[in-house]
């Protein structure tokens, strides 16, 4: 199967990129799947249950979210019903939402995508660790399901690639997201699971990780707040990954990175 | 001017990578300075006098640090004596060593190289972002001095996104460390600065981070300590940036990763 | 009943006191339980068996713990068969030792006790909220055991406060420890439960929180390690926290401070 | 001097009771100088002219913040100008208002009080054990000024403790704030200065910390925000400590706390 991963939309400037560029990714890579994350894409924080519909609609089998995903309200009204939007897995029992679900994909395939979050530098949850175990008790790849996909929403680089090495020969990718700069580390670990530290956001790298620049600096310097944050406005970078797996054992193949737009060095994976 | 920069070298592994890999990056890229960030070079906690002094040797004009520079106590027997190893400049008043110097490079062309640490997520020194202007009131970039590079040794993309927009026009080159994963974001911002979130470690990148995986997995899954850290021992991975500035202003014309070893997307800038 | 406390028990200067002191306290103070915790007994960091069973010898019924549980390997030769050791329920499973027991008190009552760990600025473990919960549907105040003692190991007073409120009217005792200052506020909330946010440290209090000041300071003014920590061995001040329940609700009565030593105020309840 | 010191005023109910106490409590004590911490007296967050004046209007000489001094906007417009508010001196430099100063007291007494922050576990600000060294070049007690008060704010009782034992001998007395839970540990430091962990807060303790209890309940449980942080608007308890000073040497001689109100175990001191 062909995946893509698209990582965090940042405000406005990154969601019109990806939505903008999904119809034509979907066809020249020829995907069958595309996951997205989707936690700031309504202007910075959280999304809604509109711009849920237009991504979507644009090309998105699934989202995904992190630490922002609550951030809009109106989300609520969509996040039980509706298994394409998902939620980190390792909130406590009784979140509204789900962390994992499986999906129907081209010609019979079912794919199996989980996020979770980390705990490193960041909100309390349940371990990532042990909730995705317990999801991968009931699934196996290559066995019930023809591929899993892993956002994990993480801040430590540590803890990123220790679930990355955790998890390999288990699933088929296991991304980062959350820091909302793409690494240049793809690989395929030792028994056949596609890893990336993160992904980068789809927005625009003229910023601070997406957001205007000048707040950001203000508060790092004069340790005050002087107005809220709100998403850079300039051309956005659309950021992702894309990562080709075996039919059979589900495992990965190939991993490249996506990047498309005016800032960082553009790369397109030939298919 | 051609400027290298090598990032955290990880143990023996990533310290023999980068020490074999110098002579030969040196003439290809036809260098004209190159720092390496040895914060990690003695089994992963700081580095000693001696595998300085070799990494110096083999083709590296300053050694920078971070948060690991004082872990072997052997290095205060030459950090105030020996200019070329920088340790971050924040630390409180007082503390051995220095955050930054100035050195002659070939064709009578000086370069002004500051070492700082980031305070999100870390221990709290005195202000990067003060400390650095501090320096720059001294030396200008095209007037007193023709190259400036800072090492940021941070956790968080946010604080490391914003020296780099803080500083854009007033140094040659930010880079940051620390991470030990390279990230895919080389850019030119507006001003003239090249720019890049994480160099990434020399090192293994069949790791956790460039330590051995076993004992990392084991902490996040079981929250007790089993054993230390070790470095992990395979074939290590070279990552660096190149950057090339312009003669007059001291700005950069090109920033682009060097990437050497097993594991990653290999690249090599064409000079 | 008539219950004790004691807080963390800081090196040999701590212990010793406290050990000195709990005969005489039992005695006094008509005690019918005591819980000590002796995360820090073993020269600050941990405790061993032989150490924990001289505290129990000498009128100790549980010792409980915290984030120094595991410091001291030899723990592990008796925290899985003597279940007079408590370590935080919230470890993930598989941890060795148990969170919580039930355990037989004078006059055939039965006590519970639960050690549990907060998450704020802690290591990220389970949800203690939900943990304690869970042993809660198992065992009921007033019904199937005469009074509920938690120890809620914990860094923010905000965390350990909204503790002691939400199992306000469930437990008859919620003390906080970990933060080596005891707290002034014991308080009976509105459903019965005695609140006190941190018991304090049976240790030196010419110190800081317990260890030789020297280092503490010289690590907060120059951020470098000059030594390691060792814990000040002056005379020890034994701090803990005094209960009354009632008999048929397990509800308590009465909350009182015990500050027995040179430094603080002193305060010994009459009963 | 008799000096009295009171713990962050939160919301309307502990402001209320702090102004309605503190005539009395002049009278009582024969104060010769009051500082308030006032960073939560409005809604909780930050404080207004409006609110300061009240306070200093009931008997306050001095009002010291903390990391909610610049909640309110509105401060700005008398922070520059009035110096009997301070806000935490070590804030980066060009920062509104002053961390310390000078003030007259009753029979031509001199009195300097300094407001600093911590950086455990809080936002990164400059060193405050050297930013009072500095100021402590300039006065020195019992030769310049007749005593010196030091609001220290922070989390974590070892940063707390370690500057009070720095500055044992050079200051009257160190008194923290932030935790909001008076600390039972007064005592006067070998060499004269007096110390306490935490004053407490003037608030509402049938509360979280002087906030309704339910919505940080629901934050610790479900991880998710429901609605802002209230105050706790029930009657408040007046926390606080009470030193008297040598008139010549200006060091302690006595320390005790005050708590007056519904919850606390009360103390009041005889004068
Ligand atoms: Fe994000
Ligand atoms: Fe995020
Ligand atoms: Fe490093
Ligand atoms: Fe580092
Ligand atoms: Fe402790
Ligand atoms: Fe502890
Ligand atoms: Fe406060
Ligand atoms: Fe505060």
């Amino acid at each position: 199967m062909r995946l893509l991963f698209l990582g965090d939309l940042m405000g406005r400037a990154g969601r019109t990129a990806a939505i903008d560029a999904l119809p034509d990714l979907r066809e020249k890579l020829k995907l069958d799947f595309v996951v997205v994350n989707a936690e700031n894409a309504a202007s910075g924080f959280g999304t809604t249950s509109k711009i849920a519909g237009a991504v979507i609609q644009s090309g998105a089998d699934v989202i995904s979210g992190g630490n922002h995903t609550f951030d809009q309200k109106d989300i609520l009204s969509v996040i039980d019903n509706d298994n394409r939007i998902l939620r980190p897995i390792n909130y406590p029992e009784g979140t509204p939402g789900r962390g994992y679900a499986v999906y129907d994909a081209p010609r019979g395939k079912k794919v199996l995508v989980i996020n979770a979050m980390g705990r490193v530098f960041m909100n309390a949850l349940e371990c990532p660790f042990r909730a995705i175990d317990k999801v991968l008790t009931k699934y196996r790849l290559g066995v019930t399901v023809n591929a899993i996909i892993v956002d994990f929403h993480g801040e430590a680089t540590s803890e990123k690639m220790a679930l990355g090495q955790y998890l390999d020969g288990r699933v088929s990718f296991v991304v980062g997201t959350h820091s909302h700069i793409p690494t240049a580390d793809c690989q395929i670990f030792d028994k056949g699971t596609a890893y990336q530290t993160d992904a980068g956001m789809c927005g625009d790298y003229n910023s601070v990780i997406g957001m205007d620049k000048a707040e950001p600096i203000n508060r790092f310097v004069s340790r005050m707040n002087k107005e809220r944050f709100t998403p850079a406005g300039g051309e956005a970078t659309v950021c992702g990954t894309f990562v080709e797996t075996d039919d059979r054992t589900g495992l990965a193949k190939r991993i490249e990175p996506v990047r498309l737009g005016p800032r960082l060095m553009e790369h397109m994976p030939e298919v």
